[in-house]
């Protein structure tokens, strides 16, 4: 089967972000802050947006299951407050829980969490809880930069996150290191603030000795990793001045790269840098990049078209498309072998 | 001849250290002020700190000509005030310019200009205009992020920065956009910080439409781009998705690469993806990454070997190593043709 470890629900209905707009007036204007009952999405308007858009490309391209989470730049931690964030996680999380259901052979639910910019991310614990032991989530995506483009937040190795990761390792998921908009104008969100937090993780990473705390953790950057694989010598050789061990030790036991880069050589240059084991299949489609390359006449987010051309061994892309996530969502893992 | 576009001057004699740390501490303690007077370094010792280091590696490694410029993570833009920064690249940009009298056939100077956060960016026009006229330099470095890691600058398409490209035009010079030092805890200076800024300003020029206002401005992204040619494909898309015209028309009449990309796969997907037109040899010697990969048993920035070993015609090489240089840099197509 063919597992993609990064979609995201960027086709709910519009009820979804009316009600969500209503949130955001009501920060301002509390009388105007909409009750949760208010937003009514049925169960045919779920299964129309899906079934229009991400199922129907999935089995297009020829994908199985979408390893599903909120829309990443809706996450948009830095408006409001906490108690803004906590709302907007648990509806956007519950859609997401409800698609799985609708369609339980071809998506899981990841949760976003309701970080907000200077809280403790102690405070995402019990979303990050319900997630997981009643949505059967099987990942989170965590957001190194919470204020989205003004990065005041500590590095990832840093204590301020370990109650995250405590959790983490206690049920066994993996975190996708996913930032949402940017509201700084200096970052496009999705052409510079997107790769810049995921090249950001790994050099933070780099420097930090977090999986001596953790070895169990697990992060899957994505988007190909940000810029690290295309610079993977400058990261060995900053890995070396920092007298780290070599990043297959530091780092590769730990850290996965989703495939999320939208042309064959790029793809060519992460199976040629980066080991098979570390390699997660993922589209992000309907995502950041919409059209077709006028040079290959197909979706720049096909990424399994690229795959395909790649010269592995046939068992070495059963490991992109399958194993590897299997092995780093040991929960998606025992969900499939239940379900057989 | 072998044209490196990218090296700083890292190994100044210490005596600039020195300075430069009691004019920090004149900052809050004006009675410590030092008088540039105070900082005296001889010819000799210039001769020596290049003679041991840049100029035997080049000789080493079969490079003649280096564009020369003052220690980027050193401009530390964000410290003091736009005094401090003046005179601080005053005193650089100086010492660069001794180096190339010292030693006309191996180096020439780029200047760094005296920028600091909120400061406009005119400020910075009599010393660019005193390093082409005086110094005979042929660049400038421009950082886009004189902030240190906090962006609260415009974008380079924002017409605060136009004084600038007013001159550049006018002196045909062209900018290397480079980033000084991260005093943002989240981002380590030449793992992320230095990388993102190239993939921020790619991103940057892509959403606007700077090139229209100067057809003839020249802007050389360093360290290969970021991550721009990694993820060709996303930014061809996103420029699609935003209605751009084709990134070859859009950014590559005026954008330009360099190879400091500290491994070969990474070089072969630069060329694979960008025209050669657009790669300029560089090595940024001595800077990020100065140890010996164990991988080839040669140094991570000796990227003349990757190149020397891309699948290239002899003429295309020939544009990488020196003929796009003398296109790009025609201040110094100049001075060769004056030098024979």
């Amino acid at each position: 089967m063919i597992i993609d470890c990064h979609g995201h629900y960027t086709t709910a209905p519009k009820a979804l972000e009316d009600w969500r707009n209503r949130q955001i007036a009501g920060i301002t204007d509390p009388a105007a802050m909409p009750r949760v009952a208010e937003l009514r999405i049925s169960d045919d308007e779920l299964r129309e947006s899906i079934e229009k858009n991400q199922l129907r490309l999935m089995q297009e391209r020829g994908s199985d299951l979408t390893i599903f989470s909120p829309r990443a730049s809706f996450m948009a931690h830095h408006i409001g407050d906490f108690a803004v964030s906590s709302t907007w996680a648990s509806i956007c999380n519950e859609l997401c829980y409800r698609v799985s259901k609708l369609f339980p052979k071809n998506f899981v639910g990841a949760a976003m969490l309701p970080q907000s910019p200077g809280v403790d991310p102690k405070s995402c614990v019990p979303e990050l809880e319900k997630c997981v032991k009643e949505y059967g989530f099987v990942a989170i995506n965590l957001n190194p930069d919470p204020s989205g483009g003004h990065w005041n937040s500590p590095p990832l190795t840093d204590r301020h996150w370990y109650p995250i990761y405590e959790r983490m390792v206690e049920y066994d998921i993996p975190a996708m290191i996913h930032v949402s908009t940017s509201c700084n104008p200096a970052f496009h969100t999705t052409g510079a603030h997107y790769i810049n937090a995921d090249t950001t993780a790994v050099m933070q990473l780099i420097q930090g000795d977090l999986f001596r705390d953790f070895p169990q953790l697990r992060f899957v950057i994505p988007h190909g990793g940000g810029a690290a694989p295309y610079h993977w010598g400058r990261y060995r050789g900053l890995a070396q001045e920092l007298k780290r061990p070599v990043l297959r030790e530091h780092l590769l036991n730990n850290v996965f790269f989703d495939t999320c880069v939208y042309h064959l050589p790029g793809i060519e240059l992460m199976a040629k840098v980066i080991p098979v084991d570390n390699i997660l299949f993922a589209s992000e489609m309907l995502g950041a990049v919409k059209g077709v390359d006028p040079e290959t006449g197909h979706n720049f987010d096909d990424t399994k078209r690229y795959i395909d051309k790649l010269d592995l061994r046939s068992s070495d892309k059963q490991k992109i498309f399958e194993g590897n996530a299997r092995r780093v969502y040991p929960r998606l893992d025992r969900r499939l072998k239940s379900q057989q």
